[in-house]
């Protein structure tokens, strides 16, 4: 099942169900209000949100063309969204310059944050910042959505709760980082409104591409027209998503409709940018950056200025963008 | 203008009109589903409300009586938690014997932590922990929700969008804070659910007690009964509402429902437990003990263990509770 939400002048938009391949889709208000709605009641509006899409595959219903530039993020808002950090090779290149905290914990446990869910950006939105001094980076990330989840939840139970799956990009300033880790209470100011890709699908109908609570997919990133990365989101994982959300409800409930970022996909290599057609490449501009200081003594790649544009999407293996593209455009207010 | 969150086995709950003595409710539903609803389109809604508060008091219409054991918090699940810190005396008293990290920059702008939102409690609902080795502590705090405010907002527009005001228990599992901190990522595990009290009134509807962003009532504080704390909520303040919102706002926007907590209340006095009946005491655990600390060499107040009853309320010049009370048990699951 592919599910995405398009713009209706409301703040939580129209929920709808895409055709497989992602052309046409159909109105899923007759099941829910909005995708929130839906997952408060997944057992019972699950099975009917399939049968629209089956519908709508075999023709039964017409369905209007789908535009991702219509969509919003899947939840536009949403009661919480949680980042965790899934590659330590991501960690480790970005730390390595400042030297790290705490290298046995984050190895043994995954770090999460807690970032702002109040207002997702959509897939074509702006990156808004009010300055191109505050080292603006992009974080291309899978993302899930889950059903509730009890305090001190099983692997088992936590892996279960995945309902949706998709791509999002979690937007840093990276300027703004170390005045909020050295107040020690997190991050605040460096985590912007993070953009989510326009489709959401399902765990069962991503198939091979999801195994063991993760997408073994590459996911490509172009920075201005120009390759950036196509790391593999199954390379390299260290924490999957059963893991997160094991310790993301270690001392509390989760709710419906959580939202968990895996942690910038960060695959272990040697290069530097610009990387060949088949190269790995990066998911952020910081660790394209620390590489190059490593290697040239200083930082080549710039940070994100207004004006610049970032592409990100899972590739299929049939080459599709099966979220669907994010594609943000800086702009300076 | 006085509103509620009654339980109807909805997420969000049933919204409800208050009489002025809190004594009898109406339904809001034919105004607002719920109370983020009314947010959504306050301009709309706030009159509305305001004239079914108006034939509520004047016995126009009967309503029902109100029992504050059958409300949820304001917003069950809320789209932003900010809680901020207010009172430096809070963060003086219990970062005295870790070490500062930045008094200057603490004094200066204040500091902000995202929060979970996606369930908070119940004014009655136990603090559920798993395990009373957590060092569990209450920190009782003003609380305010507000409309929708943009990125970069003046202190006047900030001000201007405090739509409602509250008094909430921020728990806090003390054990887990210097991991948390150390992790860099900020609070996660240390602060589960935080619960808020039945009531929220308009700044009008409070008078004179509302005033330069900040409410001059005392907070009382009660653990197991005996007396623990009465400071003032409108003393001591270094950073007010307005301060906690622009900050909050200095990189982003912020909806329309999001919450924002003034920090623990602290008054500056050099008192230790037990106080007098006319002292002013302490609003969480943390900061008793580090004055024993201090005074004595060592801690005597313990923080609360499972049977334990924390009883937190805003008190009026006439002496009633004015959001009602936050009564919660600590229930180690």
């Amino acid at each position: 099942m592919k599910l995405a939400t398009l713009k209706n002048g409301r703040p939580d938009g129209q929920l709808v169900v895409l055709s497989s391949d992602l052309s046409r889709c159909v109105s899923a208000s007759r099941v829910a209000i909005n995708l929130q709605a839906a997952l408060d009641d997944w057992t019972r509006c699950s099975p009917a949100l399939e049968a629209l899409g089956r519908e709508l595959d075999a023709g039964a219903i017409a369905g209007q063309s789908f535009d991702a530039s219509e969509a919003l993020a899947p939840l536009p808002r949403a009661y919480q969204w949680i980042d965790g950090s899934g590659y330590l090779s991501h960690l480790e290149r970005v730390r390595s310059l400042k030297g790290s905290k705490d290298a046995e914990l984050q190895s043994d446990r995954p770090l999460l944050y807690q970032g702002a869910s109040d207002s997702l950006s959509a897939p074509h939105d702006p990156i808004v910042a009010t300055s191109d001094e505050l080292a603006i980076d992009l974080e291309a990330e899978i993302a899930v959505i889950i059903g509730a989840v009890p305090m001190g939840a099983s692997r088992e139970r936590a892996a279960a709760a995945i309902r949706l799956v998709t791509v999002c990009n979690d937007v840093s300033l990276r300027r703004l980082v170390v005045d909020d880790l050295q107040n020690g209470f997190g991050f605040f100011h460096a985590k912007p409104s993070t953009a989510f890709a326009p489709v959401v699908i399902t765990p069962e109908t991503l198939g091979a591409s999801w195994s063991d609570n993760r997408l073994h997919l590459p996911v490509r990133i172009e920075v201005n027209g120009a390759l950036f990365g196509q790391p593999n989101a199954g390379t390299d994982v260290h924490f999957d998503f059963a893991d997160l959300i094991v310790e993301a409800a270690r001392t509390r409930n989760l709710a419906a409709g959580t939202i968990i970022g895996g942690g910038t996909i960060s695959n272990r290599h040697d290069e530097t940018l610009p990387i060949k057609r088949d190269g790995i490449g990066f998911a952020c501009i910081a660790e394209a950056r620390t590489v190059e200081k490593l290697k040239y003594g200083r930082a080549r790649t710039p940070f994100l200025k207004a004006g610049d544009t970032v592409r990100i999407g899972a590739v299929a293996t049939d080459g599709r963008s099966i979220f669907g593209d994010i594609f943000q455009q800086v702009s300076i207010v």
